[in-house]
This record gives C-alpha cells, structure tokens and sequence, in this order.
C-alpha cells in the first residue's frame, strides 16, 4: 500500500523564494502553486525538470475567498486522494520609497490585503483541511500553516506606513492561529526574511553578481521552510529570523 | 493679545476614556469629539459642566476619509482662529470571544478599520495641520498625536486573530510616523493600555464597585495622555504601559 | 500637623540626568544622593540653591550591600522622622568602543556590577523600606523604583558585548521587581533613555552647543521621572522610552 | 585524504538536552563536553554506544577562564588534528520558587555566572579558534555558536529576579556576538526553550510518562541545535523559540 499523497499550497508565487520553496517541497509533496499571474507564467519559475510535471498544479489566485475556493476545487479534482498538510503564505508587495503624506488610503488598503486579508483567506480554507487530518506519523503535526514575514514586521519606518501595518497584522494572525492551533496539533510559523532576496529581478536591478555575499539564497531561505515543515510536536518553533551573515540588523 | 486657541481632536469617543481625555485637555484646549454616535451621545459623556460649552464641538464621523474631511470643515467654521496641536486616535472595537473559524473575513476587515484605517485617515488630516504650526513655545511640539493600543498590539492570542491584527497594524502605523514626523517636530505616541477600564458599560457587567482595585480609572489614564502632550521635544516617549498595580501580564 | 518628611533616594549620581531628578523631586521629597565620588563632586552638581541643604544629604556609596547599608544608617541619623518612598538606580558606565576579543572577563564583571548587581542591593535595601508604608494618598503607592535602562538593555551590539549584559539584566530585574511588588502597592519602573544626554562631559568632547537639538536635556528627562513617581496606581507604567524628536531609532 | 576532524564544544552537560545535542552532532564531530561532574557523570549521559568512544572527551569545567583554558588543553593532546567549529552553551540553573526579598545577592551572583559569565569564557576561548578556520565547505559557517535561552530570557517573573537577570544577560552576549561576528562568518544563534524538558529528572518529580504531551523531548529539541549548525550563510537565524504544540505562551 503506498503512502497517500501530500499536498503543500503555497501562496504568493514568483521566482523568487517560492519556487525555491516548492523545489525543497516536491521531494515529499505535490505543489499547488498561487498567484495572480499563473498558471501563465509558470515557466519563469524555472522549476528543475525533475519535479514530474503531475506533482505541480499551476492555478490563478488573487488571495480572495472566492478565488482560493475555486482553486482548492481544481486541487480536489486534480489530486482527490490527497491531503493537504502544508500551506505557506508568501504574498510579497512591491515597495514604494514614499513618505506617508506621498501615500493615500488606497495604499494602505493594498497593503492590508497582501498584509493580512489573504493570509486570513488562505487560514480559513486550510484550518478545516489541517484538522482533518492524522497527525503526521514522523512530525507529529495534522498541518503546518508557514507565513513569511520581514522586517517591517517588527519595526515600523518612515516609508513603511502602509507595508507595515500589512506585516505586523500579518505577525499578529500568525500568533494567534499558534496560540489557537498549536494545543490542536498544527503548527503554526512565522519566518522573518531579513535582507533582499537573490531573484532574478534583484540580479536585474543591483547587477547579477553579489560579490559581497549581501543577497540570501533564495534556496537557503527554502531549507528552513522545509525544516519547519519537519519539526516535531514537542518542539515547535513558532517565530525565527533569516538574514545574510553580512547583514547590519 | 491673546494666545491662539489650541484644539485637540479625540475619535472614537464614548463615556470611558476619550470623555476623562477630554475632560483633562480641556484646561488648555478646546476639543472636536468625534465617534458615529455622536452628537447625540454627547450627554451620556458626562463632561463636567466647568467645560465651557463653547470649547466642544461634537460631531458624527466614522473615521472614513469623506467623513473627517466635512468634521474639519465644521472644525474651521467653529474655530476659524484656531490651531490644532493634538490628535487622539481611541477607537475601541467590541470583543467577541470567538475563535478563528467562527469569524469571518468581515470581522477581520471590520478589525482592520477601526484597527488602522481610520487612525490612518485621521492622520492624514492631521499631519499637514500639524506641520503648518509653529513649535509650541513650552513643549516644542508641532503637533501631538497620540494612537490607543492594548496588549493586543503586541501579542496574537487565541481569540484575538482579528482584533490583534488591527492593534498591531495600528501599532505598526505609529512608529513609522514617529520616525517620519518625530524629526519633523511632530511627537506620536502609543499607548499600551493593558487592563480594563472602569467605564459604566463594565460596570454594568461586572458589578458597580471594583473592590479590589482591579480596574483602570478613565481619569488616572487620561493623565499619561496629558503628559504625553506636554513632553518637551528632546525627551519623547513613542511608546509606554499602562495598567493596574494588581494586574497580572 | 504637619505632613511626614518623603525622602528619595539616588543612586548612581553625576551631573547629569541625576542632578535633573533630584532638583525635580526637591519640591516633594528630601534627597539622598549617593555615589563614589560623593560627598566630595557634590559642588559639581549644580544643585540650585533654592534647594535647602537641609534637604540634601550626599554619601558615598559604591552600590554594594554594605556601603548601601551604611548609608541607609546616616539617612536614619539626618532623617529619622522621614519616609523613603523613591528609589532611582541611575548607575550609568562609561562605554569603551572595543570589539569582544578586546575585552576581557573582568569588563563584563564590571558592567553586571553596574548593570544590575548595585540595583538587586539598592533594591533590597528599598522596598522593605516601601512595604512598611501607607499608601501614598494621592498616587495609591508605598514606593517608587525607577531604572534607567537604554537602547541596550534592548539590544546588544558589537561593541556592547559586556554593557548590553549589564542592562539586559537591569530590565530582567525591573521586569521582575514589577511583576512582583506591583500588587503589593510598589511601581517599579524602567525608563529607557535613547540618546546622549547633553551633560557638561558630553558638551566638553562634542563642543558646548547642540544646534541641530540632537541632546537630550537633563531637566526634560527627568520631568518623566517626576511624572512616574506621580502616576497613580490604576494605571502604572512600567516601561517607557524617551529620546530626542531628531533621534534615528 | 581524509576530512579534518570536527569537533564540537559543549559546555554545561546533564542528561537532558545535552546528551541528545552531542548524540545528533557525533554523526559530524567528535565532542567535548564540559560540566563539574565530567567525567566522572559520563555513563549517566546514556550515550549510544554506536558513538565511538574515541570521539567524546568528557572534562570536568565549571566554566570559569582557568578550567575553560585547561580543558582545551586536554581537547589540543586528545585531537592534535581537529578544527573546533561548534560551540554550545548549555548552563541550566537550578531554579528556586522564592520571591525576592527571601534571595540573597548570592543568588544573583550564581545566576550570573551561570547566566553569562560561563558563555562569556567560553565565547572567548572558541571565537579565535572559530576565526582561524576556513569556512565551511557546506554552510559557510567558520564556526557556530549557540546559546540555550529560556522565556525568562525575554520577560522577568515574580519569582525570576535573579536567574531572568542572568537569562536576559546570556540573550545580550548572544546578539552582540552574532552583530559583530556574523560578518566574519560566525553563526551565533539564541535558542529560546520555552517549556519543560522531558529528562530523567523531570520524569522522577513528574512522573515517568507524560500522557499529555506536554514536555519536550531532548531528541526533538537536539534537531534545531543541529540544524542551525548546519544552516548556510545567506540566511542564518539568530533566534528561536521551540515549545511543545499543547504550551500555553
């Protein structure tokens, strides 16, 4: 009898750490990928050929309700025997270097949505899948629900007005599903990325070359998602730090 | 000649804590009450009559940008001399003792307005007043602008997922406007308030008289705000406590 | 009848923020003033002579139990009517820009007797003294402990190594003092001064003009301290930060 | 040719954590492992015999510079050949439920030395050793440091005034050590243990099976002090927390 099939969604899909992410992933789950722009721009994640082509579903999300519930629909009709055990809110935002009187409401919203309305969607579709679920026979866990966070997190600043307050709200519902979910057996991160993330479009605009070793892998970031992803009941991590050794912090 | 009129802006105004701030501004400046159920619950404030009644303006708004905008204009046609120096976001939401798949995304948008949105409209309104005045000869503060937050602002919790990601967006908004406007000669400040106050909706609930000195006095609480006006600009605090001696945190 | 003579005690006293407080609270209480190179460096404090020398009294003191304790027995002499209801630790080290390798063990020894090991003494002596009190009739406290602290006990740094461990623990035990002796009607604060306050040292190496206002002021500082010996007891801060609007943070 | 020898220090070893660190670390190094009853403590470790004994070096150490200095003599004749490039610190206090006032400065000064002035030592004995390697083929890393912390770490308690006071120092050394020598290629990491250890001990007071999974085990914490050693240099962290699922926190 073979094992059943392992499912990790992973939110917020561009070149960068999310490919690395579902890289890291594949070698256990299949790979529901969600963003705005796929299924269309799928093959500028460059993800390694080896990943069978089967293992990864491609779908357009917006981070509404009503687009992650058609996309859990394609998900259920694509791998029906599965169970989803993962899920990883990686929604980015572009940053504007504007001051607040520069900025307007509608900003502020932009940011809340990327922030923490997603989030909160991609929460309310996974939670009842998670607690579903046996406790995973290695780790212990029915589900782990992993939320990149930043900085601006933990640190308003002159120009993150609107992109913190989307952080830190973000930081706040990772807590207080740990606090709800952990007793329940889900566990629950939140991964600070400190420093600019070595992406093809960094490359683009800072050079392609980081000589200095200023720029983080984007597959060194994804070995401690995968580690999370591992981590046993007893001892769970619910808040860790990424940054480049060089990194001033 | 007489010293210009100093006007201080309180939102979210019910009988607790924004009525005793008003209550203590009032000796130096005339103030604009503004909440959704106001005028019409000016009474139920219960402002001493020692207040002069032509030093309050009180006038319905929701924290919505269109709203704050007509509370201003009615602001200038009262006190057309006048200048506003301090602003006093106290918006409270209700709390539901729900966890997180009880509540829906609506609760979570609903967190996220009186959370952030509207702290971030009446910034917006205030912040260019405040720069347009000369420093204030004592404390050598532009303007002073003071945000209410709770311990909620600093940590999710079981049944908080909403609220707390509200409390900490709008934490996050006030230290990034502290380090925006703070060398601007404009002093924000957040205050955790971490226990709850004696107002008579709690003692409703909870019973009249608080035995065992449990409960924050609206008035002992509305000092620290007071003080906080008064800081003089080489010493400002961005952020402290409160809470009572007996309180467990 | 004339009311009880109320006596605060400074530990750690230059001239600087210490002469601040002690001027500020002159007005209520009478004054120990204790460090090593009193009784002698007292001229140097330029306490103002509106403060009755009757109402000074200057020993010296090195933070340990013993030259606590015998200062404690000349304050019983010079006051035995009064009651010690203020406690400052105010002990401040100077700091040497050196990277680990550079220092030695005997630095960090120095930095934890500076840090917090004179505190835990001061504090020992004190709130016996506090818990022997009625509560004070206006602010509802037995006693007062303020700890200065500074952007260090929140941060180590490279250069910090030895310092940041002394002013960790004088927060941990500021944390501590309050969670304990909070209920018991003492308020046990820790203030953290960010920046460089404008002292005549500091004026001697940076010239004696600050006209980008980048200094903190000895009197606008200690107006806090006055502030939390004042605050009263349903709504106590424990922890609050202060620096110049101009401050980067 | 055969790889250097690796060796990795751990200092402040019972039979809880200590022994699962050094038993997850032998599969890459050999181990030193200091604490005041070494060697003679050493069967009760229950390493696994599949350790080849020829790999552990068990040395009586109390942390202090001299037994430090003597041990890494004994480390020198034992393994002339190897690189020293892992270093933990492990000192756990016993810890007494008094309040303060039944404390004695005594208490303090242990809590330091346990605290910081033990990670203090051996910080200085390993970070020149740790400067002198090339970097790890693999994570990069010259040498890794890790520190054990505890929530008492990052909140002072009634009962903690001294040994919060040492954990807040430990947490001090820790940042200040990653700020200065991540940029020479150190990885110094603060791990916050935030719940009970499931040792011999524990299960003598408690009871031998733990039915509600609420302590940790020493296996599944040892996996995050081996995956920290092993992280790779464009994204190290610098701290984090480890508690079981059911923790309340």
């Amino acid at each position: 009898m073979s094992a059943q099939r392992r499912i990790a969604v992973i939110l917020g899909v561009g070149p960068g750490l999310s490919a690395s992410i579902a890289k890291t992933l594949s070698s256990t789950h299949s790979i529901l990928l969600l963003s705005r722009s796929l299924p269309s721009s799928l093959p500028s994640l460059n993800l390694p050929s080896s990943i069978p082509s089967s293992n990864i579903l491609a779908v357009s999300c917006d981070g509404s309700s009503a687009s992650l519930k058609s996309a859990f629909e394609k998900l259920k009709e694509t791998w029906p025997e599965g169970k989803v055990d993962v899920g990883v809110y990686n929604v980015n935002e572009k940053f504007e270097m504007k001051g607040f009187l520069e900025k307007s409401e509608d900003d502020l919203r932009r940011s809340l949505e990327a922030g923490v309305v997603g989030a909160w969607n991609l929460s309310s579709i996974l939670l009842p899948l998670f607690l579903s679920n046996s406790p995973d026979s290695t780790s212990g866990a029915r589900g782990v629900l992993l939320f990149t966070g930043a900085t601006m997190a933990l640190r308003g600043g002159a120009v993150f007005s609107n992109i913190a307050s989307g952080m830190f709200a973000r930081r706040a519902l990772s807590q207080s599903l740990a606090r709800e979910f952990g007793p329940q057996g889900v566990h629950v991160s939140h991964v600070i990325v400190d420093g600019m993330i070595d992406t093809e479009r960094v490359k683009g605009i800072m050079g392609g070359s980081d000589t200095e070793g200023k720029r983080m892998k984007p597959d060194d970031i994804a070995e401690s998602y995968k580690f999370l992803v591992e981590q046993k009941r007893s001892a769970w991590t619910q808040e860790l730090d990424l940054r480049p050794d060089v990194e001033k912090w």
